[in-house]
């Protein structure tokens, strides 16, 4: 990994607005930015302190390519901790496009994904797991995902992984020391002290491993599949719960989210409507709801709702109940939501029928979205956000998930050994290898492979 | 227009980044940052000097939002000449909305299109034509929009108009001050000063209304027709004609421009090939040249480029000949380019019958590229871009166009009122009539109406 070069990216989203910045990072940045800047004051920005912005032109071969702004962070104290100049311009794709020609031709290269933050963690100005927070941070499409990453990014988590690690590391000497007087039977690590600590990482690294549930929720969302016959009303029904979340967005003109058809975010939490296209579209022609397409839809589900027309089932509940029973049998780990649809042409007595016939069934119109709401809470109330809530450290990093697993498993040899009496050598090698796990996640151990496929999934220009 | 109140708006693309940045503009623009950034340094930004830069946390309700970068700009020194915040935050979508939500609600307002220069126009930091200037910068797609944009932004085309006017002016009140003194008879203005001024105007508004030709093809491109009978290669030499441009702009990763099928820049000129999504996938099955389709894109082209297959055609070139002349019959006002295709299969002495029965005929290869670059060249040449090399003013915008022929069309009435003797109280209509018309260039003189026009034209955060 070459860091003594500087590099040059494109810092903002493709495409135009009215500004866009450039930015590069490393030893050569503010020379390189003094031979096309020709600031309006005539300084020079070597001369200049960190943390000053500058108005003036950019200039290739006494050509004016725009009028710009620079900012300017001086080595340590900039992202990267190295010298960083950003070039704010005008945000025409032509200009954006002059401007990084230019600078690579005075000797920047192309940063690669994620190689300002690389260079952040190999200047320790970030660990590990707040390098790979920064990017769970630009890709969080909700408030869930948004408040876990920027946790991490403050590096709660880690720095706890980090504490632990160091007293491991402490008993781990101690032990150690002890194998170099073995012959004397001397005991520098209090096992008591020990067996605590041990017991004390337990318990973190469980509850750390079982966030990861939720976790993954927040970062995944949860695959919804309405099914139910032809024209039940499931492509309204889909409609009437996503249709009130729009509103809500399209409330803040000017930044329009990339339109994410089918997912509804309640709570932080982003359910994602299977295939739902087809949903919309075309009611699929099924004779009952054994057919295979729909138990596709359910398979890549986690949650099923089964939504009948109350109206034409009226007389057929029983029916009705044996196909929940069939999809209940098939699925036995698959949370099920009924919904009885069109309760609108229903009389009070059919719908107290219904509620007797089907245990906790919704009774909803999805036209006029009576009862929908109810629904969308029985929804969110599937999943446990109380950690969320509680602000509870999360994992959302299956990396992180794995390492932890991984040390759990030696940690674990670690307290069998101690109750055993295992001898010190065999005792010092499990904690050699919980260690490395923990240095894992921080990344006071890291390989080159290792950085190589956690920063190629950043985005170019972070 | 309210510029009382502090506006909010994305200032560069939507979508996902390194960082994306939101600024606001106004009397509580600092007032307001303040309450929702808490700086690392701890410091009030109202404390602090203009062009500088802060790191901290984006604040709402003691929620972390984001760890951000502040940029000052105190009044009058900023784009708008207001004070102006820029938060440059992680490029997360979900991010971007949060804190533009976070602002409206703090008591901003979101920013309708143009408005931070609307308000750099009216604060006096640009004239009109230069804020027009910017938006042409930001869609300019090509060098040569480019420079012509970046030549108008600073403000030569229209401090030379402001001159002429201020000049026009001073002898217009003179004349005026004649009118009060009608009865005495006296000249306050100097005839023959006065006239070489007219001579001047008109010079340089004629020379700026011819410009306008080559900034049309400049801000528009040249709509370009290849047409033929099928199968002579039409596709072949579209492809072989674009690919070469493509190869360059590739080499520059990072930032993809939107992909313009079909366009061609040669030398800051577009060449826009009409309808070649037909050409590329079907060739017209027509018995000869004459046929409706291929007229009508002969209609919308500026240049037609007739292409023939040379090594079909070596027999019956006679008749080729016959379809050009009819061609050129039918549009003797557009520039026509001939060619003949598949060379590599002729002889040396077949070349040389068609280049002697054929004048003027590209002698090319479209599948092994051999003389393509000669058409090329002949398509560039089509185009006078000495103006462009010459670096001399050239307009682009039609709103100036039009403001320029009235205003000539004003000068020429005073030039001939002076001629004729005209007396002064007429001859003050025309001159007051062309005031009016240089003014509405620079902005000297507006409407609501106009700037709203204008600006609405601007990307919202501009």
């Amino acid at each position: 990994m070459n860091t003594q070069d500087t590099i040059v990216a494109l810092a903002t989203p493709n495409g135009i607005g009215a500004i866009a910045v450039i930015r590069i990072s490393g030893p050569k940045a503010v020379f390189l930015a003094d031979e096309v800047f020709r600031s309006v004051s005539g300084k020079k920005l070597i001369n200049q302190k960190t943390h000053t912005i500058h108005l003036g032109h950019f200039i290739n071969d006494d050509k004016e390519i725009d009028e710009i702004l620079v900012s300017l962070f001086k080595n340590p104290n900039s992202y990267t901790g190295e010298d960083v100049v950003e070039f704010s311009c005008h945000g025409s794709p032509y200009i954006q496009q002059e401007i990084i020609k230019i600078l690579l031709q005075k000797g920047c290269r192309m940063a690669t994904a994620g190689e300002f933050t690389l260079r952040a963690f190999l200047n320790g100005k970030l660990d590990l797991s707040q390098a790979e927070a920064v990017a769970d941070l630009i890709a969080s499409e909700n408030e869930a995902a948004h408040q876990v990453a920027i946790q991490q990014m403050r590096g709660g988590f880690s720095n706890e992984i980090s504490r632990l690690r160091q007293e491991l590391m402490n008993f781990a000497s101690l032990i150690e020391l002890e194998l170099d007087f073995s012959e004397e039977d001397v005991e520098f690590a209090n096992r008591d002290e020990f067996n605590a600590l041990v017991d004390r990482i337990l318990v973190v690294l469980k509850s750390l491993i079982d966030s990861f549930a939720v976790g993954n929720v927040i970062k995944n969302g949860i695959p919804v599949a309405i099914i139910g016959e032809p024209n039940v009303g499931k492509s309204t029904l889909l409609n009437a719960l996503l249709n009130e979340e729009k509103a809500i967005v399209s409330d803040i003109a000017g930044t329009t989210r990339d339109a994410i058809e089918d997912e509804l975010v309640i709570n932080g939490i982003t359910f994602r409507f299977i295939d739902t296209a087809g949903i919309r579209d075309t009611e699929d022609v099924v004779e009952n709801i054994g057919i295979k397409k729909t138990f596709e839809k359910v398979d890549q589900a986690q949650v099923v709702v089964y939504l009948f027309d109350a109206h034409n089932s009226i007389n057929k509940l029983n029916e009705i109940q044996l196909n929940i029973e069939k999809i209940k049998n098939k699925n036995p780990h698959k949370a099920l939501l009924i919904a009885a649809n069109k309760v609108d042409q229903l009389s009070e007595d059919d719908k107290n029928v219904i509620r007797s016939t089907i245990l906790e069934c919704h009774l909803l119109s999805a036209k006029s979205k009576e009862g929908v709401d109810k629904l969308t809470s029985s929804l969110t109330a599937l999943i446990n956000t109380g950690a969320l809530r509680n602000n509870e450290t999360i994992i959302t990093n299956s990396r992180h998930y794995d390492a932890l697993l991984k040390a759990l498993k030696e940690i674990q040899k670690v307290k069998s050994g101690l109750e055993a009496g295992l001898s010190e050598d065999l005792m010092a090698i499990d904690i050699r290898q919980a260690l490395y796990h923990f240095g894992e996640i921080t990344g006071e151990i890291t390989t080159d492979d290792l950085l190589g496929n956690i920063f190629a999934n950043f985005c170019i220009g972070k």
